[in-house]
């Protein structure tokens, strides 16, 4: 197949390597061999690449505004990233390409995230962040994480993780998506259409949901509201899932007692935000989700499982149905 | 038996109530009941209560400084904390009265604040806190816990329930005590007069001994030196196990990659002391080992079965050897 393999600037961890593609197709010969793969971070590179590429493989920073319309042989672009957000809508995408994302490379890196923010939440760590700016040795003593409730939107990779972080801790375990099918890290389903009916119990609430019409500003201020007095908010899935004014508005009112957030909007987060300096609220630079060691491996392992599944016939594992989003 | 239990003031989490001390003899009949309790928070209340109690109950600090020379029938001091450095040297202690700490209360709680601060060092927690402080978003990205070194120094109830949160992210630790007898926790043990051959290889450190005159500084500014570039820090045990400013030095050199200490010297930590703004160092104020909804309970029902033992006439299991100091 003919595989061209659009890279971000050199000194980015998620460049792919030749070498990486290597090790890929020695872990599996019999789809990984007698491929033909090009490697460009240009825009002459990307045209040379493409006038005869059935595959293309990028970041949704160097597929962002990419002109698809005259590569003939396109089949397929393999996005390495969990949410489409920035390439929507799909428009640059020729009838009949396939469109996949990365779904799976994230999860052991989100789990121990996941974990960790949990954790942080629960033996209040924000709020000794903000204590240490002002120099403050006032102690809170708190609970472990076990019997309180944890209630993911999305179930997807990330959320999946999250609900098994929280499983790990002897947690109760709620899942929220757009059906309520039985889900093996959470020990409820609610369909996202009943998401205010679980809000007032949910002690901690993770947001690891797609970006999409429908769950833009999915927590806007009336339903941060509805969640509990002392309620703590971890979002890893986009910024714009929340009214993040709200979230601050609510923060420095005390009705909510702490969040981690890793995504923001907008991002990177401008010098002089009034998020930088919230009460309570820790920042971190959209980081949870990718490990270098193992984001590009893991996608290549990924990417090849489609491979194997389109030669099979089968349905893609990984395409993303355009309709939805993810 | 005749208790008097010498309480913390009024509002302070650590107060036994006569409602708690019920609930233990109600867990624990054939032991726990028939005692006759008094409780105190005044000296006159202490006076009184000592004049024919048979077993003290007390905190450290309202242990500290007491004069029990005359408590004629005092057979046992039951003290609610793990760590005895605070009533040392043992001089107040009238010969032949058995000194007994709560080890085994401060468990859960510690495993889950070791497995944050082990997740928080390995995601560069400590980084972002200082660049959220001039609101600087620059990424970090970091390979997960499975595979790294953790050593830990003390194996007791802390120590080992820090190994087991390093273990349950599958990372390979090290247990460090006075000699090198194998514990479940840790895939190899040394002997604390070999620290030193293991420093190199310990990518993170926790530090849970007890502070003796022995373990005084055990962590110098040569050791600390010795450790990997890179190396990560914890400290639940005494502020005095480190040499506190080397440690400041080695996180504003770079040597150390960050550190989260929950003990300090002094404590508290005062107003304009450099450790609160030194960067990549997380502080908090000595909270990482206790639970407001089990400590106490945990702690009474662990001093019964010491009473348990002692009625049965075997050895202690609570008992402070005098003469190691733990």
């Amino acid at each position: 197949m003919r595989i061209h393999i659009q890279n971000p600037p050199p000194d980015d961890l998620f460049v792919i390597t030749p070498r990486q593609w290597a090790d890929a197709a020695a872990r599996r010969p019999d789809i990984g061999l007698g491929h033909d793969v090009s490697y460009a971070d240009s825009d002459d590179g990307f045209a040379a690449g493409m006038a005869d590429a059935e595959l293309l493989i990028g970041t949704p920073g160097t597929l962002k505004g990419r002109v698809l319309a005259g590569a003939a042989k396109l089949k397929m672009v393999f996005v390495m990233a969990a949410g489409m957000d920035k390439l929507m809508p799909f428009d640059w995408l020729p009838p009949g390409v396939a469109l996949l994302n990365n779904r799976g490379a994230h999860g052991p890196k989100m789990r121990e995230f996941a974990l960790m923010a949990l954790a942080m939440l629960n033996n209040r760590m924000p709020a000794y962040a903000t204590q240490q700016r002002r120099e403050d040795w006032t102690g809170h003593f708190t609970t472990i994480l076990r019997g309180k409730t944890c209630t993911v939107v999305g179930v997807g990779d990330l959320g999946g993780n999250a609900g098994a972080a929280a499983r790990s801790q002897g947690m109760t375990t709620i899942g929220v998506r757009t059906t309520p099918a039985p889900h093996p890290e959470f020990d409820r389903m609610v369909a996202i259409s009943d998401i205010d009916t679980v809000l007032p119990e949910s002690e901690f609430l993770v947001l690891a949901c797609p970006l999409l019409p429908e769950t833009r500003n999915l927590m806007s201020r009336a339903r941060l509201s509805k969640l509990p007095k002392g309620a703590k908010i971890i979002n890893v899935g986009r910024g714009a899932l929340l009214d993040q004014d709200a979230l601050c508005d609510l923060l420095d009112s005390g009705h909510l007692d702490g969040a981690v957030i890793d995504v923001t909007t907008p991002e990177p987060l401008p010098k002089g935000h009034r998020a930088w300096t919230t009460a309570n609220l820790v920042i971190t630079p959209h980081v949870s989700a990718d490990s270098p060691a193992t984001y590009n491996p893991d996608s290549l392992d990924i990417l090849l499982e489609n491979l194997r599944a389109r030669r099979a016939g089968t349905q893609l594992p990984n395409q993303v149905e355009l309709g939805r989003g993810y």
